[in-house]
């Protein structure tokens, strides 16, 4: 049966990241009609994305087709499309490829790098939120390598083999260890004319330490572990500008042909569709149910939604804390649909925080624990294994963490669609 | 030590495919000083393209870094580089990169798609031969599936599933099969407004039987196998034009949405380079040793030379042709370098064709004995594992390869780049 011609509620869900990806599962049972529409086919298990940048893992090995995982899902259908508006009076959803009616709309469609009134610096200073940015970041850091072979000019060629990284959140940390790695242990065999162990990465940090969200303890470790690896890691230091050639400090000039932007986040447009009154970084003030004020009808969760703990922190932009959203307003649509009383508030669980430092370490919060280093690491790749989706993902990424850990060999090395001409 | 700086011969080869690489890398031990130059960083695995195309492979699984696989070669360097002229005269290859003067030069660019003067077509009917080609057309093959989900209207839902295949040689046949499948074994369950079983796959060439280099028998096998897959073969069939929405044959129009090209190829710009003769699909008429007349420094070899056997057949523009031409120059030149007679001609030993029909069929002429069926495709699994380059990709294609079969997945089904708009 077409799901479009029943008469059942009509649940329309924008996103198929991690939140709306779980709305949808989670209503594989309850008497309403699911569309998840996204503006890729795919579902991106972002917290590896690094990994694709870093040349360590395909695309492919972190992407996996939404209408692949709701195949069996009777109830669901999933339609490529771009969201333009949405018309909240006639409950329509209006996307580029395909207007759709909705009873109920699950906004949940994430955040993107926010360059705090720069976006020129965008250009020059790539941020990694999908899959394409993955790629370009791969072919900026791999082509680096290339033309510094290429160069006579000594001066270019440092410039070439410097990495400047802004933002020392988890991905800023996990960018500037797997670029030293590279630098210094896959690539040193296979150039003749430059040494590539003289790489610098910098990471830049405003804030006074890296790993802001967690302990001071866990953060000293890291900047530690980091610097051990030969990164340069530079905390209070803010970035006035970012171009072609580099980053300017408060302090002078960073001359690097490779910046990485990994500061800031602002969430997508779905305020702006709706008219929903916004928080500073774009995202939606939510009532405690995570519906709209006013729109009991329309629920925004993930990294679009502005909520709090019971506690009144934020919750943060994390895939745990937008799946958890995502059950929760689930709960709260198949409560509705059955008649019943749906659950007023939605209460968030922290579960932890985790960050790779490089090949062998890592840090880990989790609420009555701490740890670091190589049991962290494999803690680490055991839950990220597991959370990704479907068994070959899951084999073919434990295969080539193996092969790579024994090897130091990077297995997606390729520098596809040159638009960055040399 | 760089390799530039040396007083031993220079030695440029120009194209990293299988005739290149195997120039250098036979030169090992040979006094020689080796540069590859490439425009792409990486070798790819052009027989397994097809997979790509049709998301059974990510790219990273069939291309290998050159630089990597040359790594412990200590008289080899790999440069990034378009060749944009060659200054015979004083002796100087130009790329957009670097100047690189010579002492001898291969030349093994390859060979790309031929329109028959219709290069207008290309737009429309993409062909297979580089790994950006086979992203095009898997984000089109994907996408018309897509288009046809959100389409309400049956003729454009008609032509978003008929696929044409223009020319039956391996490659067409093997995309042919692959692209059924796809629709009929992968597809169907993910889709709810579409029936993707009812995809037409129309195979169109203008000889009188597919494979015209098998016998044939097996050309009767391989038709009767595809048409027992669902798909129509027209053969003795001219295409007389192909736009956005299909292909104009002699009996009238076919309407399809996605059209590619395996008609026809026409050699690289590599003669006109060095100002000589070619023959009509513009590849070098090369010298019984393979070198240019007149130029016993320039040798050409693989899909850019034109070359015949001792019995005058010409050499055909397969892999295992350019690996032994490039072993043969690797040998002249490495006489020529040690003082040496070096062999004076290039003696052909065709090992055989392939060419696989669909997940468990294939088709395989050896000089001795002809092969069909599942024999056969288990022969051209293994064979295609061993060829690839690095134990890594072996194994990634290989495990990916047994999951597919066992479950009907395709493991690389994303929409990355869409420069196609819906």
């Amino acid at each position: 049966m077409d799901v479009a011609t029943s008469n059942r509620p009509k649940v329309v869900v924008v996103g198929g990241g991690f939140g709306g990806l779980t709305v949808a599962m989670s209503l594989a049972k309850a008497d309403v009609e699911v569309t998840i529409l996204d503006r890729h086919n795919y579902h991106c298990f972002q917290p590896l994305l690094y990994q694709v940048a870093t040349a360590e893992l395909s695309p492919g090995d972190i992407a996996w087709p939404i209408r692949h995982v709701l195949r069996k899902q009777k109830n669901a259908r999933v339609l490529l499309g771009k969201v333009e508006a949405v018309d909240v009076e006639n409950k329509r959803v209006i996307a580029d490829t395909i207007t759709l009616p909705y009873d109920e709309l699950v906004l949940a469609t994430g955040a993107t790098h926010s360059y705090f009134g720069h976006d020129e610096w965008e250009k020059s200073a790539p941020g990694l939120k999908r899959v394409e940015d993955a790629t370009i970041i791969r072919r900026r850091l791999l082509l680096a390598f290339e033309r510094a072979e290429l160069s006579d000019d000594p001066e270019e060629r440092e410039r070439l083999l410097t990495f400047a990284i802004v933002g020392a959140g988890p991905t800023g940390v996990e960018m500037a260890g797997a670029i030293i790695e590279v630098a210094r242990q896959v690539m040193p065999s296979e150039f003749r004319r430059i040494e590539t162990r003289t790489t610098r990465v910098i990471l830049i940090e405003a804030g006074p330490r890296v790993l802001p969200a967690f302990s001071e303890k866990l953060s000293a470790y890291t900047q530690k572990s980091l610097e051990e690896m030969g990164v340069e890691v530079m905390t209070s230091t803010r970035v006035t500008n970012c171009d072609e050639t580099g980053v300017d400090i408060e302090a002078g000039r960073i001359e690097a042909a490779t910046v990485i932007w990994a500061a800031g986040v602002v969430a997508s447009d779905a305020g702006r569709w709706i008219g929903a009154e916004r928080d500073n970084a774009g995202r939606v003030v939510v009532t405690p149910d995570l519906s709209v004020p006013g729109h009991p009808e329309i629920f925004v969760i993930g990294d679009t939604a502005s909520a709090k703990t019971a506690d009144g922190k934020p919750i943060p932009g994390i895939a745990p804390a937008a799946k958890q959203m995502g059950a929760h307003v689930a709960d709260v649509i198949a409560s509705r649909a059955r008649g019943a009383i749906p659950p007023k508030a939605f209460h968030y669980r922290h579960q932890g925080d985790f960050a790779t430092i490089g090949r062998r370490s890592a840090v880990m919060r989790l609420p009555y624990l701490e740890m670091s280093g190589l049991m962290a690491w494999l803690v680490w790749c055991v839950a990220h294994i597991y959370f990704l989706i479907g068994a070959r993902n899951r084999l073919t990424v434990a295969f080539k963490w193996v092969w790579d850990f024994a090897t130091f060999q990077r297995g997606a090395r390729l520098i596809t669609d040159q638009r960055d001409q040399l």
